[in-house]
């Protein structure tokens, strides 16, 4: 989409900085580098002014004033985003609004299941509060010491906890969103059951900032458990772990908190490059899950539950080996090995990343079919697959041929990703399973969607962002 | 809103007969009638013709001629809807579109969690399809022999699972859906995490026909409950429900599938009036819950939960009785007194009826606070307090005084409802919890929704019905 915006004039920007006042409105380039700079260095933007604004009524003279103007904004919570969507373009004419100074967390009613916070406060604090108050939020990513709510939001991040409580958008009541012309919604309900009107709150969630700033939300509060049960599972090939998953969900329903499944070669890297793991089994499978159970009562349930499933999936002669956790030391181990899993990576050389998704009991055959459209653009390339096997989401990332040259191997990456995505399409799947679109995969976008879904997106942003100010170039 | 619409011509009619075919266009009265009134006879609507498609690529016919000609169209599923969505008005300018020959079931796959049904799928054969695929789809309404899936999409029906599983749009990955100029958007996606664009999905679920026609589904499923321990709780007083309710859900969080409360005088009634029913526990407690625990494994820890909850709360001295169902046939017995309650109210006098929530933990103060009310505007007035707690949703419909005369305190209704519905937006409640705006509120959405908001949804109604035929003069 295109619209005709403006470069932002002196007077214009002079305007702008009056609202925050003097240390929030940033000119100069060191001060800007840090919002500028996609934190991978895939994109690199230029702007003339960086703004922060201290509450929703800064936000909301902010966007007022960009939108008489016609000038582009690009909303930023704490840039760890991976699809680009946070950045400036390189001309230098947008404008960037940093939500970080709306840190606030504004109320926290655990009786009521719900907290209230603002787009600023950095999700592992939103936890913390939560914590706090004996309650639990449960969004859990790798970037949670730095990303805002706000991103998360606005991202519909995933997780690694979605198996079991949702995504962003299943654990949000309500939404305070300053909309493009700089009209306040305030959509702050706190209700379970509410059939009054559209369902506008999810329509911001996931639109990348490309709809309205989102200032504030209602997120869901859940009980604390009390116990949680992990294993490490070594599997007799890949369709054993659909069998493994349909017996832990049949035996612990929402109960079973984790679902993740990893190439045997990818332990091994781990094990090799990152200090502090070991490998938590012997022998070689070539398939291993780590699962997770948890309860709201202290009764050893957890344990039980899945003690009792794993012996049922040994008979099957789909488990070949397990290991369960005996102390909360030896399950943050096994967590550790997954979680350096997105590291160890790099030390085997250059990786093509794919975010992907599939319907759940398809990724055995996604992962068969995969294998041989890699080998069909750069034999010898080696699927290092990893994922949430419950949310069907791999993190199908191709690492380089040994001894091929690394730039070589990465000048392969939209061939690879387009033949990877072709299929990931053609089996009924999505080529973004939590990063979003941004502005790395907007062109793909258009390609896999139908040109009635691409209508109805254009329409929705024009109804609500009629001049297009709002993170142009990004998402549609 | 209003749009220009035009009077249906009779060229217009005939093209649109022909889409259907001689048997599926109806003219005549006496086989329209079903078609035209509400069930409980609070609307009677006109039509020049139903019309009853075979197809999905029908209903896009059928839209593309009624868009260019500029004729409103009223789509409807099993004409259970509470609110007048669904009948067309008094004028007699609009067609209704059937759904109920769109009755397939097309696709059940319970190793991926999820059904593609057509919209007019009667609720309860959604459920068989799921159960006999060894799955469960937990949607459950009373009118659920007779109600079909399109129209729950429509108005995000809730119902007595929706504290465990969620309301509609909980248990909707994907629809299919003809837009208002006919075009067909393929959204059938069966994907637990698709980050690629807006939510889309979620502006139709709940849009009363509004945005345009769904007409099939893909529908989450679930593993089936193997054990259910079900209770009948007599309570010290109301602020107790909380209590009990914060004690079952760290017990069991979403193993607890159902949390119903009901005045003590609720189950007085029923058990008076409604053959079949006994009062469950001797005594009489002000206040009753009525409470499910399920579970996947066969192991007794469903029962024991629930009776070691209960155990502690009775300590607490906030549950003063508590009968546990030893059988499934009592188990039955105790939900056929809570079933029972909508009926029982009519033989007690005239009803005003109110479907409202309010934030979890406020019930007990809006239940105080609405008596006062309700005695303002009609003294002797008895608010028949029963519904589902977990959710906040309260069927707050208040009887009549005794020996008053019921038309006369009927004509009080729309003061009363004024009344009530003051006091729950003041509390940050909804006017509506489950059944939607429709005609009945649409007024009232006007005063308790702001001016943004208000202009959010008729932004995106004009973007994707630009010349207002999708369901005219309801909702917005």
């Amino acid at each position: 989409m295109t619209h005709r915006l403006n470069r932002p004039t002196e007077d214009v920007l002079a305007r702008l900085s009056a609202v925050v006042g003097p240390g929030q409105a940033l000119s100069a380039p060191e001060d800007q580098a840090r919002y500028l700079t996609e934190w991978r260095d895939l994109y690199v933007g230029k702007t003339p002014l960086v703004l922060r604004p201290g509450s929703t009524e800064e936000v909301s003279e902010i966007l007022k004033i960009a939108n008489e103007a016609r000038i582009g904004v690009v909303p930023q919570g704490g840039n760890t985003g991976l699809v680009g969507a946070q950045v400036p373009f390189e001309a230098g004419d947008e404008i960037v609004v940093s939500l970080e100074r709306l840190n606030k967390v504004r109320h926290v009613d655990p009786a009521a299941g719900y907290m209230v916070v603002e787009a600023g406060v950095i999700l592992a604090d939103v936890q913390t509060a939560a914590e706090d108050a004996g309650a639990l939020f449960p969004l859990s990513l790798g970037s949670e010491g730095t990303c805002r709510i706000g991103g998360n939001l606005g991202s519909n991040a995933g997780g690694v906890q979605v198996l079991s409580y949702g995504n962003t958008r299943d654990l949000t009541l309500g939404l305070e969103v300053v909309l493009a012309d700089g009209r306040i919604w305030d959509g702050l309900r706190a209700l379970k059951k509410d059939n009054t009107g559209y369902d506008l709150k999810d329509l911001f969630i996931g639109a990348e900032g490309t709809l309205g700033i989102i200032t504030a939300a209602v997120l869901k509060l859940f009980p604390r458990p009390v116990e949680k049960a992990t294993a490490f599972v070594a599997l007799s090939g890949l369709d054993a772990a659909q069998d493994l998953f349909e017996r832990a969900r049949a035996a612990a329903g929402t109960n079973l908190t984790a679902f993740e499944f990893m190439a045997g070669w990818c332990v091994d890297v781990v094990v090799r490059h990152m200090p502090g793991n070991r490998r938590p089994l012997e022998g070689d499978a070539p398939w291993y899950v780590l699962m997770e159970i948890s309860s709201g009562r202290p009764d050893g349930n957890a344990q039980s539950t899945l003690e009792s499933l794993l012996e049922g999936a040994m008979e099957d002669g789909h488990v070949v080996d397990a290991v369960l956790a005996q102390s909360l030391d030896q399950a943050n181990q096994l967590w550790k090995l997954r979680e350096d899993m997105s590291e160890a990576q790099k030390y085997e050389g250059g990786s093509i990343k794919h975010d992907i998704s599939v319907p759940v009991a398809a990724i055995p055959e996604y992962v068969r079919r995969a294998e041989d459209v890699v080998q069909g653009v750069c034999k010898g390339a080696k699927p290092f697959v990893f994922g949430h096997y419950g949310d069907g989401n791999l993190h199908y990332n191709v690492t380089q041929p040994e001894g091929m040259d690394k730039q070589a191997y990465l000048e392969l990456w939209d061939v690879m990703s387009e033949a990877v995505h072709d299929l990931v399409v053609s089996m009924g799947g999505s080529i973004s399973a939590e990063h979003g679109i941004g502005r790395m995969k907007k062109h793909q976008l258009a390609k896999y969607r139908s040109a009635v879904e691409l209508d109805m997106m254009r329409a929705v942003k024009n109804a609500l962002d009629p001049n297009g100010i709002m993170n142009p170039g990004k998402l549609i």
